[in-house]
């Protein structure tokens, strides 16, 4: 019997989750189950340090709902892994951050990898992300295309261009041998952009599901001894729609 | 004519500002304006990357709705400086953390430093804002009293004598010559420890304070360039209680 | 159609591949193909820079003929990840490393871990890799019992008994949150052990076995551009029998 | 009653203490009387590890003196910081260099800042600081105008002109928010260049006096536990006009 | 009486082995006898991670063979100081690669140096090994001639104004003071080079020998205590000629 | 014709002088000439930031003294190094601290080594070069024996007893393979205590010989491009007696 995965999408646009969780389900198991979650709070993308942190208390919320119903895990859809140490501590399943996933298994794929985003404002959550998970001499650059998460819908073919364009002058500029996408948008273009560049494109959503999935096969949780042991039950002002329901 | 600084209290439980409140008067300017503000939401104390997360949405509001009254800058008066950097998008006046004020602070008064704080699990959080910050050579060790948050004001001598011996301890096994406070709570305790342990004692409430009214001084604000310009316009759902108004 | 698998031995002992093969074959997924293959030349064990570079050859010419003959990816189950950056180089699907998979994973599970390994002087090439993965920040320690490998099996109750003592023991020392088990020949006990001590504790034959699994379903391959490009064509003196079939 | 604050200038160029003091004054607050100190032994100007070294010693006898006569604490105006630790042994107030200031301070204004300074010869003495100072991940650039320091004075509008033009280029090529001035004979163009770039551009002697202030109202000195305590006594030879009083 | 050194040449091209031992003379104390040994078994050049691999345990042969013989130390002269840490094992007496030789030499002339290697896959092993060696601060940049090791002497008048181009383009780009030859068979230009562009050229088989020289006089051989004590005795399949005779 | 090499003691301790230079003869070559000079200014001794602040002038004036003699090097026998990159500025020769060079040669031989010195103090400054010179991953610990540089020789065989016992927790708590002497005064030791421990034991004085005789055979010198170019000519106030005559 396979597993349920929640696929949350920490912002508020719920088209962008419908076609997240199309394009993930091609790349899950066959008996993989996956529930897109719309971020119920928040801003309709994120692009900034406000906009992540803004989006944190919904994802934690679907996060809890999701773990109280018996989900066997969690994917946060979004570049930035907004909430994700606080998401491993309310949550008894594991819970893996799209960045965190993509940079992980360009590592094993190349000496170097390169990073190509939305817009330039957000490299520095990229950059303070590599610093975090390790990766400061496996990343060989950031790279911007100066397009908002909202607008990659607008023209596909004028955005796989622009995106084509930008990894090409990554990976000639950076001496990288692959390519991490730097947002949840987009995953779609992976597949034709690899065959099109003839280097792993990774896109971080599929590789997020299939470390849940391998986390699951392996029989592995969060580890609840230290600093992501569950939170303290203590008194909360506000925000009480945002709290699960104390275990 | 002296600032107006908002010293928020990023957890809920309002005698705690209210004691922040009266020691930071005194390490302030004379005509410095001290306005003590208690998140609105959020739990009643902050031991966790969740109980962080939780307590972001209201420091950003508090320090939305001071900037946009005119207040002179802003301090985080808890020692994850939670929401920083999303702080510092959205106001136009300066924002500072009382980690980083404090870690800050101790660089210029010895070679190496330790830092005690209330609970081991949140040592963790100390330690990244230590990689964050730049200071792993500086900060020599991180230290747990095991004493919740809320505890520290149960019985102040016994705090002190643990305390005490906790800085002790660190001292010798660190080899460090000035010890960080790791919680706004124990601030009061600060000169006393200084005069006993001949060492100096820092206190991230009032060099936070000291450093936003150095920032006044020297004409100095947030840098609008790039990351830390302010967030685009963008759709919210819920969350709604938390949103400033819009420039 | 599932995938088939080479588990590589790089020591020389085929019992204990067979007793790799068989833990391993619980942790794949059903349709998953695993070959055990024993290493065809060098030392008994590995337990050293010198045993370690003897083991490569061999690694290499199983990688050779397996990638061959169509199998679908490699793990190298030695700690040590012995020949890793040349088996990429030389095949065509992914080849993955016991430590390296084991640490990645430690990573998603707790923000510190600690491994626990055979011999004391192995310690030093687990921590080459450590920073040549980037795990600086995240690994708190690495810990010998002092048992040679080919030791493991003699008295498989005092080998528990010695694990799981510096198990508890490097979980407190160093303050962390799951337990990387240090080499191949340790897999069978790490299901007790997690239940036992109720952390985390990860085998990397499973962990690099669902690796190879997950980049086999993301359609991902060890990139050809730059430094892990087929080797050049060249004339060779000795070492014949370990030479692959030129491409 | 204000501090009185020791302005050191490394250099032996008189004109140049008295353009820094005006300055500084502005910066300063109201009650605070900066007294200018030209250094008695050394170069014109400081322009490399040679000059600097050189400097060291008449700066020492300055801030003996001073710390003597009962100051409250003490800049060193030049970019290298010279003899930062040695004279943080000797003095029981407060030193700290300007380097060291302008750099903290970028740090809370931006993620990422560039230094504009000298010459180029002088690039390696700040990198060297960066390192130390903990900022490697905040310090994106450092750029030097190839204008000597005793020259800044010359042309006072080619100075502004070239300047800028470091400045805009330091701005995008290394994709920071912020400026540091790497050498206190530009700390007259601060202002201007902060209100013409649209970003923070720091002075470090303003951003060094100011902190003096600062460690001054939080009742902090120099640690005087470990490697900072005073100097053992012992007999020295030559150098004696150099020589502080003995406490 | 002077000392014997092994020159040990880790691929197969006996002419190339030759030349080194020439140019090496010239460079040892005149006592020193030099032995050339070309590897025995292996590829004809080494360019990346698997030519390197495969070159291993004939060097090792040739150092085992070596210190049985009495010699009193060696050389590994690939830049990719192939088989270091193993042959440490081996070896009663010091072994130097000459990639580490170089670059230490480097650090004593400039604060910061370039390499200029031949192809561009290399460049990642000489990268590897800067972070290795401690030098991520000095070495500035990594360049390559996109020239094969055995082409090297097909053009010598080409080869030198590709060379000196490089080397040119590398000091200005990196701002270095020093170059580091990233290829054995580049050391005869290293004198006309230095000649040339009035910047000290470091060729690492001289420094290498050098240091071995050094070690020697200083009675100072490789560690027996931990981890590059000799390799425990244990049975071997295969590689028989490779294996030292037992101690 | 040998190398005549100037050994600067930075103290002012003739005697010390004395006993170096005696050492020292028998570890360079033998037509090396050495030249010992005792800093004509500074203290008896170096213990801290200050002491070797003070030095720096006497040891500048001597290399430049003897730089225009045409001695052919020089070394720095001082533990840290004392003004090492301004007495590279100035002179056309090499010039090669003991620290640099001890630390250096110790990671030829194992894969990690202690430091052991003489007080608590000087602590932070071996670490501060450790730093600098990229030796973070290989130095395992630096430890201090709490006697005086001049009390090293007031009762020899209590120093010895003091010293081995130092260096034998050294090697067990770090888990280290050599030693190394944290003094120029401990030099004459090195020979009986790596007899007795088993392990290498590096002083710096015979090192830094060595190295210069290294880089004399190897026909190299200091980079004049860039940092190290010669001091800028300029006027000085005061220091008179210090100022090498003018090239």
């Amino acid at each position: 019997m396979g597993m349920t995965i929640q696929l949350i999408n920490p912002n508020t646009t719920a088209t962008m989750t419908e076609r997240l969780v199309l394009g993930a389900q091609a790349r899950a198991r066959a008996d993989t189950r996956i529930l897109g979650i719309t971020n119920g709070a928040g801003p309709a993308s994120i692009e900034g340090h406000y906009d992540e942190a803004m989006s944190v208390p919904g994802v934690l919320r679907a996060v809890g709902e999701g773990d109280a119903l018996g989900v066997d895990g969690h994917v946060i859809a979004c570049f930035g892994d907004p909430g994700l140490l606080a998401a491993r501590e309310i949550a008894r399943q594991p819970v893996i951050g799209i960045a965190e996933a993509a940079m992980h298994v360009a590592t094993w794929l190349a000496t170097g990898f390169s990073i190509v985003t939305t817009l330039g404002r957000t490299c520095v959550i990229a950059r303070h992300l590599v610093e975090r998970y390790g990766f400061r001499d496996q990343c060989r650059g950031i790279h911007a295309l100066e397009i908002a998460v909202l607008d990659l819908e607008a023209d596909p073919e004028a955005l796989y261009r622009a995106l084509r364009g930008a990894c090409v002058d990554a990976l000639r500029t950076d001496g990288s041998g692959a390519i991490v996408l730097g947002c949840a948008g987009m995953a779609a273009l992976a597949e034709s952009l690899q065959e099109d560049l003839g280097v792993p494109v990774i896109d971080g959503v599929g590789a997020a599901l299939n470390i849940v999935e391998l986390l699951g096969a392996l029989n592995l949780r969060t580890s609840k001894r230290g600093d992501l042991a569950y939170p303290l039950a203590k008194p909360y002002v506000g925000l009480r729609d945002f709290l699960p329901e104390r275990r």
